[in-house]
């Protein structure tokens, strides 16, 4: 048998092996339980663990993805192991800010899957990977996130894995009277987004907002030969016609910032607990919807609430980071918008009467918000973003 | 800088990217909390989700590891993505049996991260792996064994992944005074194995007892130049001179067996959760340990006591495909026990008035069992197996 999947695509993404939608896994999934609330941000179930009518449990699991390859990379560029620590970081976060969009508050149960390629990842890689996951957890408690460590699994896989890969679980357990139902998201609602890049009150350096998704575009596009020739395990030979296309050094500058494009890509996904805890405590009734832009970036909306038209206008100053992919990638504000945070990761959908005050509350954090759109009623689900002079339509699948 | 971790080993299950103890890893987690039950099978900690102070939770990650790179050769071989089903058994059987080892009873709650190259893994493999999670939990169900999937991610990460990565994560609540903590394992209790290989009433097919451990060591001493050329993607490039040294081509018959060779190693891995939930039912005050011979093979139960001799002198037959390794892989028996299971899986450690019973439960879901040991009082840890006429004799690190 011919082995699968080899054929030529069109689409530049899904050449380099990521299939933004993934509508392959979307029909894989179709007849799974959905759960108590379907259609929500994240699945939840009834609470099996103590039996509580009044309360449902979520377990999310997400990771890192190819983000901690280009951590590979200034690793051995660098021979400095603190790197993974933002990895872990990354891998946390890309859980627990889901886990915010349905208004769960903790204790937040962590379990880590570190895989490896033992020629490539020595044990100060990992000592640093699973350092970040304790070190993330004590930064965020003087804050109320109540993260704890579960323990987790670090396996020898080489033949699978050609470098390294940082997973995560959380669990949580909520009352479900307290759950934000995405879809029931409410026209009239505004839309209030957090922004991805600054330095927030509980963060140590500058960030440049790069988040964790999309860094498959994010190296390819900005890094070239040089990387390519010296790191050949960060990318799959198949792509290998379309693997890092870029003309930059890892360490040339980022226009428009003190940091160098590897800085700039490696800065750790951004949490949006310490905020969100506060909005949820004073303001849960009046939101109905919460959305963490990870994968489907600006358009994450299209996915929830019924006969919606979300119209994004306002959209925060691009990052510098995403500016410069925008100028140098050759992908479209369309793509770019499907695959980037482009600026806000977390939006909040609430009645425009505490919008004030879910702004003061980022703002008090020193993260920038600003009502960024609002939720109209309309046909399907559909979305309209206002765009350096120009406005994209979108429609769901 | 000189990249990291390429320099030549003696031992060749290292050279092949495989650190059987993982040093550098016990050495990362040194300084983590124990959790409630320090030196148990797995880390339980305070019931953070519901808070009852009589209650605990522990969370367990683990996959399918490098069997589901055999799988994929499989899948090539034949366009049957069913044997992917099995991996999804595989991966959640590596938690689920972990945590019977401390008396968790469930209902056990189930996430599943599949990381994939979407250039070699199509949906239909996608969709054969979520719907073995959800069959087998299904299969399970009329055993008491109460499996509750929760989701999952799964992710296109060729540029980490070479084929498919399967990894699991199971959450569990259960009572502190029924916790099973192996580190008071008794010294004059006798030790109860349980077949690995056969076919048990809550099994569909004959079973070869392959498990999901050691197959790094498998798959390289039994298959040759065929598998390595047609399936560069299967192995990791830094091991090429090592991979694949066997002689093999996968459809060889399995000696002593109606299976072919790649058949009988992607067996999937046996549960003993119908028999160890019943066993609990009515023996847990007898039982001072169970054990789960994943990594570590044999000789897993040295992790475990303080002040133990375990002596092994009655193993259970070898199945056929642990004894054809043997033959033709050039492993010492010492090696063999530290990496396979060698024909039981698990151990129940239990009082001698009690092993009657253990041994008639298993044997009523017709899994042979018998009392392979016992627990002498010692020093430090160690451990005899009596094996094919040798007394080998281990020592904890």
């Amino acid at each position: 048998m011919k082995k699968p999947g080899l054929g030529t695509d069109a689409d530049l993404y899904l050449q380099r092996g990521v299939s933004a939608r993934k509508p392959d896994v979307q029909r894989a999934i179709a007849n799974i339980d959905p759960g108590l609330f379907p259609g929500a941000f994240c699945k939840a179930i009834p609470d099996y663990l103590a039996g509580s009518p009044e309360h449902c449990v979520l377990m999310h699991s997400d990771g890192a993805g190819t983000k901690s390859s280009l951590a590979y990379v200034q690793y051995c560029r660098t021979g400095d192991a603190r790197v993974f620590r933002d990895i872990a970081q990354d891998s946390l976060v890309m859980n627990l800010d889901d886990l915010l969009c349905v208004g769960a508050t903790g204790p937040f149960l962590v379990s880590n899957t570190i895989g490896r390629n033992l020629k490539r990842i020595p044990g100060e890689a990992i000592k640093a990977l699973i350092e970040g996951y304790e070190m993330f957890a004590d930064k965020l408690a003087p804050y109320g996130v109540d993260l704890r460590p579960c323990g987790g699994e670090t396996a020898d896989l080489g033949d699978l894995v050609r470098t390294i890969i940082a997973d995560s679980c959380i669990t949580v357990r909520m009352r479900r009277d307290e759950f934000i139902d995405a879809s029931k998201v409410k026209p009239g609602h505004v839309i209030v987004g957090m922004a991805s890049a600054g330095q927030a009150t509980y963060e140590d350096k500058l960030n440049s907002g790069a988040g964790t998704n999309g860094f498959t575009a994010l190296r390819h596009s900005l890094f070239g030969a040089e990387v390519k020739a010296e790191f050949p395990e960060s990318f799959a030979p198949e792509i290998s016609d379309v693997a890092y296309l870029g003309s930059h050094r890892p360490d040339d500058p980022l226009p428009g910032c003190s940091m160098t494009l590897i800085e700039a890509c490696l800065c750790p996904t951004r949490t949006y607990a310490p905020i969100v805890l506060r909005i949820l405590a004073s303001c849960r009734p009046a939101i109905s919807a919460i959305f963490h832009n990870t994968g489907g970036g600006q358009t994450k909306c299209l996915g929830f609430g019924s006969d919606v038209h979300y119209v994004k206008e306002n959209l925060m100053p691009l990052p510098p980071l995403f500016a410069h992919v925008r100028t140098v990638s050759g992908m479209k504000d369309r793509e770019l918008l499907q695959v980037f945070n482009m600026g806000h990761r977390v939006e909040v959908v609430c009645d425009p009467g505490v919008a004030d005050e879910v702004i003061g509350v980022a703002r008090s954090f020193e993260v920038d918000a600003q009502i960024i759109g609002r939720v109209e009623s309309g046909s399907g689900r559909s979305l309209t973003i206002a765009f350096d002079g120009s406005r994209l339509e979108f429609v769901a699948d």
